[in-house]
């Protein structure tokens, strides 16, 4: 199976009338900092508080019926977990998801009140856990599913999406997302590619785990990056090979954002805009008010990826305003 | 005009495509703690941020285009205005919006920012505000569109959420609705009693400011209320004679909840749903945390009005838990 416009569409026909479509919302502020109308994709509003059930759903349910008994096992910082353990809840499958030492609490939550088996591991990273998970899977006879590097989920969680904001705003024209493994960045540029008339596409990483980047300059996939100390825990780890092979000719340019301009983003959304985001989510945002994401033809679609945030972290980033 | 079921077809349609239809979230920990099915309209993922919009953009439509041009004058505690500013800049009509001088900063900014133009009034409570509104109208000859006490605006606000509700949980029993003006409640309470077998319809107010609660109790429509020191100022005032001669007969029970349960259930809200909202819309989710909504038949939907809160008031609430 490769990522096909067909497989998208496929995709949105298994997730209409049972997740939302999300808000786009104009975002003033930052049209007027970017020059040209800018609006929000408010995934945080997605069941799960993040886009990632929409691949999770469409995955799990290719399973057979002896596949869903029998179970999978994943590896996730948590939204793709949470996005898991919500689809097999739903279809009757057995999830086992392994979670970075460093997992949100309010990520780890969303996993087990949906009767998931979480594992965390003894390592901080993305993909040092993966690493762990994989071996489990391999040894228990289950299927890994990836968080990104498979066709299915990258349709589910980035083609559904943009297919959702075209059919909203048919005359976007740059999209600014959010890159680690590059499962929704990936789905989401073969739609535009293929339905705008010359897109610009932005992809926004966290400088300390610029996977696509590295990937670009050496023409070759970075699968894995060492941990970073971030509260962005979704912005971590190498991108996926299948990924990389759609976004390597489809991205425009990748903007890098430093942790500090992640946590003024994260407070300048509660106070601007009285939205709750998390912070992975708001290297997007962050990357706007940067200034270094260039001039960009609008309208511009920003992808918030997702709501799931701690308490304690809120209270913390709060604090240090 | 009255409220019928009828005009709030019309205001369905007049919203189509315009405004969105908002999110039903089911809350796991709610539906725990009452014992059946809890979901949340979230409301505050409505255009503005609240559902005031709902009724703004209906009423302002049936305006002439002459009217348009002179303007309307209204009042609000902010989120109403919002509503207003932002239907006003669609539709092209001059809007003056008198409110409180305790109103929030962030309903304050959105207001602005739509291009309406804001009078601050020296008085901190909504019904004095409105004396002042009134009488500018009268003296300017321009309409005073009052936030509740009018069919347009309650078809809109309550009616066309209700109809949402509806489509999307048709076997939905129980309703907690916020009460102070009743605009919402009573075009809610329209469609519900019309549609659904015994619906439970339960009214929250602010044990300060008990409006519909008095009014049940002498049998007249309380209209004014003395103002309270609160965060919750969408919660104030008195109800409009229209909003409860529909509510009289509908409402089931009326539930107080303190200004102490309000912050804590905002601050449980960021916590266990990550979900920002305001001060007013966290009174029917601490009417539900506190024991005292009594038994309710499932499934129950909680209407969770808004988002627009000031991040200095975020910060305070947060700070204080």
């Amino acid at each position: 199976m490769t990522l096909t416009l067909a497989l998208i569409d496929e995709a949105r026909r298994a997730l209409r009338g049972v997740i939302h479509h999300t808000p786009l919302e104009r975002s003033g502020p930052l049209s007027e900092a970017l020059g040209v109308d800018v609006w929000l994709k408010l995934e945080g509003f997605q069941v799960t508080g993040s886009f990632k059930v929409r691949g999770a759903l469409f995955r799990l349910a290719q399973l057979s019926g002896d596949e869903r008994a029998r179970g999978v096992v994943t590896c996730s910082a948590g939204n793709h977990g949470k996005g898991v353990a919500w689809a097999a809840k739903r279809l009757g499958v057995r999830a086992i998801i392994h979670v970075p030492s460093t997992i949100d609490a309010a990520k780890y939550a969303g996993m087990v009140a949906c009767g998931a088996e979480v594992r965390v591991s003894d390592q901080p990273g993305y993909d040092e856990t993966e690493v762990i998970a994989r071996a489990h899977a391999a040894e228990a006879g289950l299927p890994f599913v990836s968080a990104f590097d498979d066709p299915w989920i990258m349709a589910g969680n980035g083609g559904t999406m943009a297919a959702e904001v075209l059919e909203d705003l048919p005359e976007a024209r740059s999209f600014v997302l959010p890159v680690s493994g590059g499962g929704l960045a990936a789905g989401f540029a073969r739609v535009v590619t293929a339905r705008v008339p010359e897109p610009t596409i932005v992809a926004v990483q966290h400088e300390g785990s610029p996977g696509l980047l590295r990937s670009l300059e050496r023409g070759a996939a970075v699968t894995a990056m060492p941990a970073v100390d971030t509260l962005a825990g979704g912005l971590e780890g190498g991108i996926g090979r299948g990924p990389f092979e759609v976004l390597r000719d489809r991205v425009g340019r990748v903007t890098l954002v430093t942790e500090a301009e992640i946590h003024d983003a994260f407070r300048w959304m509660i106070d601007t805009h009285q939205l709750l985001i998390e912070p992975t989510a708001a290297a997007t945002v962050a990357a706007c008010r940067s200034g270094r994401v260039g001039d960009l033809p609008g309208p511009v679609v920003v992808v918030v990826s997702g709501r799931n945030v701690g308490g304690d972290t809120v209270r913390a980033l709060l604090r240090a305003s």
